[in-house]
């Protein structure tokens, strides 16, 4: 069963699926695989779907079966949401679901197992922001799709099961909540302002400097002043900048580049190789410009624990003050 | 520093809290203390604050200082809220925040150090319950306070570090966005419907039996349609009851016990005494009585782990479907 089941009370939709791994009592603890039975290395693409795109180490596409691949895109074959079928809203009575359309992808950043992202070189990730927004402009294409989700686990603590440097993208046939939220914030914001909140964001941050952890011509990452967890990293455009997918000036690709990795060393250093989520917020994909929002990317070490308390009231508890934390990545470099 | 930081893009308030245990980078593997070292036993008091109340082995008050108690109620002494000082809302910038005002307390279940809530009486978890609403009732007179998260960690996965039997409140000056959210999508639904959200869910389950755990006369056990985490279970009061300390009726507290306990023993046996968070969520203090809402608890075992995308979407994926994991639960004894 892959389908969404809304909540009644927080109007939430959650995403059941038994068809992915899910080992119990071990879950907490799932190994990372080891690199013999990595599926996502060289000559082993026969253990995992064809691939949808591929990439030399120059950028250029090449034919997805090649095996002189530097970066190969394929399909997950334990999807979060199948590609296949109707959306099919409907009802249970008081409750609402549908089917768990989606699409699920792996974007595998290079063909070498053991390079971590903070000895990735900048123009390797230049190259998986050029691949990032080549899979959304096709995805965007599907007209069932609303909203697509990037992110990276890296490390167990993050979800990270694979070793082998990848990111992944989701395609939803909704908008979740928390990116509605922000929306209606944020245009709440600028009707009351006339302002985007995020430009704000960024001009108060520049101005104050506390929270500022790296800078370019034109990007800032810096944590933010309520950060939810220790070491969260931001990174924004500083100019206003709605769709990732305007991102197209390679020397903005390569300064994003160089910012992210910066960030990624920064981390390393003062937190020992964190396990780490990165995250891609942007627009959701019938929304070509707001006044009033930018994409983001964000960057969250994971190093602290859920308890009763964050359960029971959605809050959580930073051990650590916003400008200690920066005041170190800063120093770090 | 304690204070409450509001994000503006989120609109959520979040603790930033330097004066907690935090330990890094072991702050995952968190152990848990050594019962020679355990605070909470009898013989120990002078480890921890004085209590602020007592309770003997018949749940009677009895002196705080008393050697004798069974059940006593102690500060936090590293609490996630301070107790003193005004709340001092301000701006920073475009930014709010305000002084971590709010209290913390911890009510120590039994003077026993080793039992645990699935061996617990009934007599016991009924003494609980009148515990939380003499807590509750005492906070309440602190004009401060909005909002009391009364929460329980069991096992080291769902953030304990004490295994001597207790549970938490917390009192806050602020209502949590997530319970805010909770009653205004309750007050709409009953706006259109002139019913209320939570008794339409009560007679849906109980018509179906699909998702029923467990039942009594006044209460239900059940897990949610929308179920965020496997096996994740909710128990109502079957009848609109809106406010938690309106629970007086010994019969019906007895009742709440006994399906408390049914469900724990439930979730050892099907997940082998799991990690579990167990919520309480209640009105805001201010309210006394809703149309459309009702107090309930949330038991939560801790079995799945947190990826990027729940961070970057807010979504939650579960790897159980809700009607077979109520099925294991219900079949359990």
């Amino acid at each position: 069963m892959i389908e969404l089941r809304r909540d009644p009370i927080s109007s939430r939709w959650v995403i059941i699926n038994d068809k992915r791994d899910f080992e119990y009592p071990d879950h907490e603890n799932i190994k990372i695989l080891d690199k013999k039975l990595c599926p996502f290395c060289p000559g082993k693409e026969n253990l995992t779907p064809p691939a949808l795109v591929a990439f030399d180490k120059k950028g250029n596409r090449i034919d997805s079966s090649s095996k002189d691949w530097n970066i190969r895109v394929i399909p997950n074959n334990k999807p979060i949401l199948a590609i296949e079928g109707s959306i099919s809203r409907r009802a249970e009575g008081l409750y609402d679901k549908m089917n768990g359309v989606g699409a699920h992808e792996i974007v595998i950043e290079t063909s070498s197992h053991d390079r971590s992202i903070d000895s990735f070189g900048e123009e390797a990730f230049a190259q998986d922001i050029i691949v990032a927004q080549e899979r959304i402009n096709d995805l965007k294409k599907d007209l069932r799709f609303e909203y697509i989700s990037v992110f990276k686990n890296h490390g167990q603590h993050a979800g990270e099961t694979i070793s082998h440097p990848h990111f992944q993208l989701v395609a939803l046939s909704i908008i979740p909540r928390n990116i509605k939220d922000e929306m209606v914030t944020a245009q709440k914001y600028y009707e009351f302002k006339e302002r985007c909140l995020m430009c704000d964001i960024i001009e108060q941050e520049l101005s104050s400097g506390a929270r500022v952890v790296a800078e370019t011509d034109s990007f800032l990452a810096f944590v933010p002043f309520a950060s939810r967890y220790p070491f969260e990293t931001w990174i924004l455009p500083k100019d206003h900048m709605p769709d990732f997918r305007t991102l197209h000036d390679k020397k903005k690709i390569d300064e994003m580049s160089a910012i992210c990795i910066s960030v990624f060393r920064r981390l390393f250093k003062v937190l020992d190789n964190p396990s780490y989520n990165l995250v891609l917020k942007a627009l959701p994909l019938k929304q070509d410009f707001l006044q009033y929002y930018h994409w983001h990317v964000e960057i969250v070490p994971k190093i602290t624990r859920f308890t009763g308390f964050e359960l029971g009231t959605g809050m959580y508890i930073n051990p650590t003050i916003p400008e200690e934390s920066a005041k170190f990545l800063r120093e770090a470099e």
